[in-house]
């Protein structure tokens, strides 16, 4: 161990190899409810991607385990590291390596978060559309998991915005896959295979993203129906005029009171309404003209109302985004409030309701509260499970994925399956499939030494 | 032989399994313009997904060599099948499966083609918006190449709009990836992988496609330019306005003059403005809105100008949509001129109007004609090369990928690697890399038996 330490600390540096008892707690979890923090034997903080694909090639050799980490905001234990193992965490990775202005694309290190490239960003006019709940987590994160968040409906998740990386594989080589172009037929797709492979199959180094012109207005319409079946009815309609929504969200009211009450926050909806309506629909609409989004508003407004939405609220600019926010930040106020468990499953959006009602009959059944929101225009929802009796969440869990993909849908839409949900997935997937994927990890990882725990075991 | 023949029509039925002499000549090419026709030993007509799977339980057994096949509009010669082995062709699975308009998507057979997918989808206001210039490629070729077209500037290209597939691998496992959602973290993305590798790793037999609300509106802006420079460095600035184009095409002269001789079209140019013009931009804006659109193609008008466009032309709608069509058939026009290959290199798109000037020096080195004209939007050239020595024709299209791959390209943007450019595949890119590949198409293919001639050898 010794002579490992050693040879790590010549790869990084000595003060950037922490060792056992002197790697702070931050190190040793996410925010995963249900994964034990675990203490990695070494917590490396490599400056280059040359140093992270020689530390690979060290830990190759030797068989150690090797997890990548970002900031430690997943939400499925997929960078919590094994006890024996080395954690590589990108606190010293954290450059822009370029805004490319004319090729609308940014080049940056893994460590990097989503809140410091916004900012670097903004004085250009130019955004990275993709925002998970939490802003802190690192584009290295969001690689590793495929993050999706809110602006998914229009601008998709984080493997239709990486255009290329750099990775580092075990044994030490580094290669490049995809760059700065936005099609490629010249072999195969390498780039999105290691994106959402939650650190199993590559580290990866640098990033290569597709960023789009900042446009700067945005209205926010909140929209309550009596029924979610309503609200899923709605979504179709909602698109096919044309309009293309930034956000479609929806909120149960059980949420809704939850984060209204959170924040104090009044959304001037009148009490006769509140008792009516059973869920709210947000629909957020950005453009680059005041008044086509002003006009967009109203249309979706119009639409809503003759499908059912018993009234549509032009919330105020500040407002909206309180909102908004305060939505992100749902996964905070179910944890304060004691969940024991978040599932984000994923369902053909048109399956939402349907879906929903499944959640309501397995939360019966089992005697367990489950509350829940989404991404309405994605038929994701995020559910917050309280169930304190690991046994019987665990039977909770296993029929809320069940249900899911019955509808056609999968385990997970954006937090990953990590070492939480490795288990399910084993039991639900097709075995063909998860054998082949097995398969596809030692062409990678031979040895099998990237973030062993997550996903097959 | 016969053994197989008997086994083949036992799984397809006696009808549909041809042999040797009585297969077609159809069957043993694609349009790529350097590929030998190779007639198989068999042409498999299968009718369903599971006699598809039944072949390749069949064929890995025996070791027998598969390639499959949609309408044969390829451009690299990754559907010639070896001689020796089966041809599998998808003329009877071309069901359209469903038409899901709640959830905006459909679910199609491989053998479908663009163009009975779209007269589908219109009545339904629907569209799938990626239009390769040949329409009557099949879905399934769309997916084995990453097929992109004009329109992918807004829409991405195949693999952006592709949702999940069902699959067989050698050794008969059907598998299912993705589906009718549009994100998730649920394991490796198997559909982006299976999408782009050009039959080598799965026959897909399914595929769930990504719909949009067709938008009725739809005008083209005709902009010369003296120089590709100057086509170049306003395509930033189209694009910073927000306007969010649905075609930014660059035509240089000699193809636009091929074009108009070709089908005797009048552009409403005027002869001053054609001496001086030496690139022509060309614009499409689509919208729902016919007011917004004429808006946003004034907006890309000005700006145009402001950059340094000779004129701006609103094209009459039949004129506009008679170009691009032109456009399309641009290979035809290069074939019928005795263009001797095909490239199709893409870059960075700032890196454009650089890489044709390389292109115009290995030109001017090899003494060799080579016309472009390509996607401007995307940094993807599409280049004709007038050369009939094989080794000399060789020696510009290694030239050709070279200068691309320094200026931070890629071999292919959308036609693949397939036989025709494996051997540049294999001289240029990473050897890690390749490496790599090779392990993948192991842990699918372990005997090797899909498409062997493409890619890898």
């Amino acid at each position: 161990m010794e002579q490992l330490t050693q040879a790590l600390r010549e790869i990084a540096g000595a003060d950037h190899v922490l060792c056992a008892d002197a790697i702070p707690d931050d190190y040793t979890h996410d925010e995963a409810l249900t994964v034990k923090p675990a203490r990695p034997d070494w917590v490396v903080r490599p400056d280059s991607a040359e140093q992270v694909a020689r530390l690979l090639a060290l830990a190759d050799e030797r068989r150690v385990p090797v997890t990548a980490r970002g900031n430690g905001t997943g939400l499925s234990g997929a960078c919590v590291a094994r006890k024996g193992g080395i954690l590589v965490s990108f606190e010293r990775m954290q450059r822009i390596v370029e805004i490319d202005r004319e090729n609308y694309m940014a080049v940056v290190e893994p460590g990097v978060t989503l809140a410091e490239l916004d900012d670097a960003l903004r004085p250009h006019g130019l955004v990275y559309p993709i925002v998970p709940g939490e802003r802190s987590g690192t584009l290295g994160g969001n690689v590793a998991t495929n993050a999706g968040g809110m602006q998914a409906v229009k601008y998709g998740v984080t493997r239709n915005n990486v255009l290329g990386v750099q990775a580092a594989l075990p044994g030490g080589a580094l290669i490049r896959s995809g760059g700065k172009f936005v099609k490629s037929s010249t072999g195969f797709d390498l780039t999105q295979l290691l994106i959402g492979s939650e650190g199993l199959l590559g580290v990866v180094t640098e990033i290569t993203l597709k960023l789009r012109p900042r446009l700067r207005d945005r209205a926010t319409l909140l929209l309550p129906f009596s029924t979610l079946d309503q609200v899923t009815a709605a979504i179709p309609a909602l698109i096919a005029t044309g309009v293309d929504p930034l956000v479609l969200e929806y909120i149960d009211i059980m949420t809704m009171a939850a984060i209204t009450q959170h924040t104090g926050m009044d959304l001037g909806v009148p009490q006769a309404i509140k008792e009516t309506a059973m869920a709210y629909l947000v629909v957020v609409i950005e453009g680059r003209d005041a008044d086509r989004v002003q006009q967009d508003l109203e249309l979706s407004g119009a639409c809503a109302l003759e499908l059912g939405a018993l009234d549509s609220y032009v919330l105020p600019p500040q407002a909206g985004s309180n909102l908004l926010y305060a939505r992100e930040q749902a996964f905070w106020v179910a944890k304060k409030a004691g969940a024991s468990d978040l599932v984000d499953v994923v369902v053909p959006r048109a399956a939402m309701a349907e879906y929903m009602r499944a959640v309501t009959e397995i939360a019966q059944r089992h005697q367990t509260l489950i509350l829940g929101c989404g991404h309405a225009g994605d038929g994701h929802g995020h559910l917050s499970v309280f169930q304190p009796d690991a046994a019987v969440r665990a039977e909770v869990n296993r029929a809320l994925f069940r249900a899911g993909m019955r509808l056609g849908g999968a385990i997970s839409g954006e937090h990953g399956i990590g070492s939480e949900k490795a288990r399910y997935f084993l039991e639900l997937e097709q075995p063909e499939k998860v054998a082949l994927m097995r398969r596809i990890k030692r062409a990678f990882d031979p040895n099998g030494i990237l973030n062993p725990g997550a996903l097959f075991d």
